[in-house]
């Protein structure tokens, strides 16, 4: 068996089963970031880490500013998505012999600029040489205030799911430049916390089926409902499975309950002018993982996720 | 300019200076951890990350779980040298198409082994498709009783500067199996701890120059109290400087107040049977930077440590 036959998760929940649980674990591996115990009574410690390597999560060919901004901004997306906020990042940063040196600094200047940003500091870090193209690896730590912590694991049927932002056919290289919805995350908190929440990295339906996956529900979404642009959804139905399947959106997908989800949808978009759309409900059954096309025929929730190892 | 003209340190360094250091960062960049607010009042959170690299690192040839092993132990390492405990580890693991599975899993058993040696969790992380040959980037969070966190700028002239453990041609790939000196490290800090510590991972001379730099001293040591093998003190003077030079030895060397130096050394090769061994003394000049050898005369400190980006 090689590296093609498994995904991201079946590797780092097979080092999970290797491991008991230790002292201040406070949630299992699974989550976009792990939960510890923090610095208060009332807060967890948050560890979110990711990577991206050159020829395939960027190309040399982008400017080194963008790139360092995405290495960090994964990082604060996955910490978005428990409802956290970022307080330190560490750095590991593999180049190639012969890198300029001005590439370099372009890289550590786009990732200053979003900490700064987000008032985060970057507190450390490694640089090694790498064989392969630069790949840059950032470990996030944050907070979370316990009572505001959002697992991908609550989500209850009748849960109204919502989509930040607005899926489309992104311009060239647009994933190198999005912004984490950190602030969008926390505003939900503030009042209604969503029952779970998970970032689409990898798509749409590919996270949506995980969130439902570690909740032990099901999901119905509409296609009419889908927040894509109107480019794409002249295109039709195919081309808007196409577009709400592909990854590194890095939008949220937020359950929240039913009496509040339609008013927390107005007033997000009011305060901060981020869409937040509902796309369809969470239901009892976990077998069931349906997309309504616009014709109103139920279909099987396509799983078309970005695959890492392909 | 290309990255050949600039160190691990320059990089990390030049980062820091982009950045204002922020809330709960409590010691900036240039420590083998950065040290921010803690859990209690009383202690400091730790965060040290690192990454080995294929055919930089280690060679596929290696079994992977000594692999999985190294990449966890440098970073404990790390923690070790700021006298702290590791909590918690995230892991990202990057994979060329085709690794075997097979190989995958022996990596993370080797990690678990360790970790549970130092009852730490592997608590997350994430895989990627790497181009150019296995990466593992590991990030640690630890922790360190505020009176026992030793910096590498707190040495002070007259202080006796110890190694621990025996330098000396290792057996074929013995970097991959050394074990982090997180017990010497405590055991030092429960009676009286180091004015400044730094493990050996780019050799004896640099990591002394370094911690020399960071403290505004200098240091003379002794060529025969260097704890060498007797295979390669009897090959002479050359043979002790370079094999003392070598990087990846990952033993401690820590400064300790005179007046304990003697009876702490007797004490820690007692209880835990890792020799400890004064090596030389740290003077004010800091310019000063001495190698006594064999016949009495004194020698400028060979700068020989490990290269990066050669």
């Amino acid at each position: 068996m090689q590296i093609e036959d498994i995904g991201e998760f079946g590797l780092i929940e097979d080092l999970a089963r290797l491991l008991p649980e230790g002292e201040g674990v406070e949630e299992g591996i699974g989550d976009d970031a792990a939960v510890l115990a923090g610095r208060r009574r009332d807060s967890y410690l948050l560890l979110a880490t990711d990577t991206i390597a050159e020829s395939v999560h960027f190309r040399r060919r982008a400017a080194g500013r963008r790139v360092g901004r995405k290495a960090l901004a994964v990082n604060l997306s996955d910490i978005a998505a428990m409802g956290g906020l970022p307080l330190w990042a560490v750095v590991n940063l593999g180049l190639p012999a012969g890198t300029p040196v001005r590439y370099c600094r372009e890289i550590y200047r786009g990732m200053a600029e979003l900490a700064e940003e987000f008032s985060l500091s970057v507190v450390g870090g490694d640089t090694f040489r790498s064989p392969g193209g630069i790949v840059i690896s950032v470990t996030v730590a944050g907070e979370v205030e316990k009572k505001r912590c959002v697992l991908r694991s609550g989500a209850r049927p009748g849960d109204v799911i919502c989509l930040t932002g607005l899926l489309g056919d992104p311009p060239r290289d647009k994933h190198l430049d999005f912004t984490p919805r950190i602030r969008e995350a926390r505003f939900l908190g503030e009042s209604t916390p969503p029952t779970a929440m998970i970032d689409l990295s990898d798509g749409l339906f590919a996270d949506l089926a995980r969130l439902c996956r570690a909740s032990g529900v099901g999901a119905v979404i509409g296609e009419s409902s889908l927040p894509v642009l109107d480019s794409v959804r002249r295109r039709g139905t195919a081309a808007v499975i196409r577009t709400a399947g592909k990854g590194e959106e890095f939008e949220l997908l937020a359950c929240l309950p039913p009496p509040a989800a339609e008013s927390l949808c107005l007033e997000l978009e009011a305060a901060l002018g981020t869409p937040l759309t509902p796309i369809g409900r969470i239901v009892a059954d976990p077998g069931r993982l349906e997309l309504i096309d616009r014709r109103g025929t139920p279909r099987p929730l396509p799983d078309s996720g970005y695959q890492h190892f392909r």
